[in-house]
């Protein structure tokens, strides 16, 4: 595999997705000088007890050194103030990008606070995660065979080829999109998933208590696959949403105006309707199995299931 | 193991789960005399090729033998029928279950049915499944751990312990439940994540034909979980909503405002609610995994993901 190298990076957010962004970065040999950010003691103390960087501190001003590459694997919430710290920061030629879920909120907090000419951003997405959070759920392997998406700022722009580099060398296919694009394609494939995931669970701990310690029991029919998703960081979460306002608002009522088209055809026992959807359905997720998209579901628990 | 032995088995529906039953019933030796049947002449001969069945017919009275115990495997649909066929097929003593989703529909079709006193009748649940939908599919472990709900006509009817019996053997855990609570709490964990899924997967495929492929594209961030509950039998969920619509509608108009309240804070920036909300939401799944019914996820295609 080509494999870029970098002198040294720094990750600014060392938890699910940072720890996995430097298992990776280890795994490829593509840094041996990772240093993190993270504003939780115990999060960097994990991460060097793991080994998973060389140093870390709690504010960018403890380092003393320049980096080569920095990448912002933090909420979304934090950028704007991590975008202020870095334009001053800055004194050397640098590669920033990022992990963040939405992209226009992004560019829009970079512009506002980034002047600096020895910063070359690249926005990106990796759509890898996991529904676990913290570092020690990291995995040098999330990144393997899964899209990143990047929204550069300027077209053609040559001076962002290391970043993309770097992607490549932990096993991403890179796929450029209008930033605009993107929060709508991930409102749909995420965000109202994930709202969703969200909403049937507080649903369903919302009934008599009987009642829920029923549903928990019998998670296994399926609303399982729901907390498993709810089972996400929530401030991640929460930054999301409100950072993609305008495309999510946008997709849930499209979801909201088919749910009611289903709930009418129930009511009104139109089972044509509902076999005819169901059949349409089932054919989206063969396509999504042969892209090799869908991930590993095993029904056990234990490994062995045949 | 206890392990309680039948001299011969019929299985009516030999699908997913009625090819994964009798495998199991293989594999801890309940019985070596399994017969099976199926509308689908194809479904027979791919069992009779896998060594599933002893035997296989389209229809009943292609069997000039009687049967210790018979299983109905097949959509809820089609109950009406085989309980009318079996009112009249059975001259001996003959236990029957099921494995229907919905119970208070199960046990209506039977009582209008059967009044013959050689069929003693416990209406089942196995809460177990996956996605896929075929006997090719079936696996002897898919009831490994999992709950069975079972709700008797009869209180204390002892001649039902040997079907209960089979269950554990099969590895499950039985739950007596009323037929009524059970529609309800399926109806939560199960049938309506299953509509939402058909319903966010419906949403999807809607969209602008470029947006749909994208979509499509870039499942792996959410979507994907929904695709594959989006994945299972048509036939089988028609039925379902069909014969719980009851419960299903009640349950729906709970999701749909709590959804609302979402996406009122959403609009109205109110992010100390999202996370509070997000935030227990993760609680619930702590508990689902600390029961061991979470089931196993991992987010690459490949076996080793350390």
């Amino acid at each position: 595999m080509n494999t870029i190298k970098f002198e040294s990076v720094l990750i600014i957010g060392m938890g699910l997705m940072g720890s996995s962004l430097s298992r990776a970065l280890n795994h490829f040999k593509i840094s041996n000088n990772i240093y993190g950010i993270d504003t939780n003691q115990k999060v960097i103390d994990k991460c060097k007890s793991l080994n998973l960087i060389k140093d870390g501190a709690k504010n960018i001003n403890s380092f003393d050194q320049q980096f080569d590459l920095i990448v912002i694997c933090s909420p979304l919430s934090t950028y704007k103030e991590i975008f202020t710290y870095l334009n001053k920061f800055t004194t050397d030629l640098t590669l920033l990008t990022d992990m963040g879920s939405t992209k226009l909120s992004v560019v829009d907090d970079y512009n506002s606070a980034i002047d600096n000419k020895n910063i070359i951003f690249l926005p990106s997405h990796p759509i890898a995660g996991l529904e676990k959070s913290g570092p020690e759920f990291g995995l040098a392997k999330l990144f393997e065979n899964r899209f990143c998406i990047i929204t550069p700022l300027i077209k053609d722009d040559l001076r962002i080829n290391p970043i993309i580099e770097m992607w490549k060398s932990i096993g991403m296919k890179i796929e450029i999109m209008d930033a605009k694009k993107h929060d709508r394609v991930l409102a749909m494939t995420s965000h109202i998933p994930q709202l969703i995931a969200f909403s049937v669970v507080t649903s369903a701990t919302e009934l008599e208590n009987q009642m829920k310690n029923d549903i928990i029991k019998y998670s296994a029919a399926g609303f399982r696959d729901f907390t498993r998703l709810a089972g996400s960081d929530p401030i991640m979460w929460r930054d999301i949403y409100s950072k993609n306002k305008e495309a999510v608002l946008e997709m849930l009522g499209r979801f909201s105006e088919d749910l009611s088209t289903f709930q009418k055809a129930i009511r009104n026992d139109d089972l044509k309707f509902l076999e005819e959807k169901f059949s349409n359905s089932r054919e989206i997720r063969k396509i999504i199995e042969d892209l090799g998209q869908a991930g590993t579901f095993k029904p056990t628990e234990s490994e062995d299931s045949n």
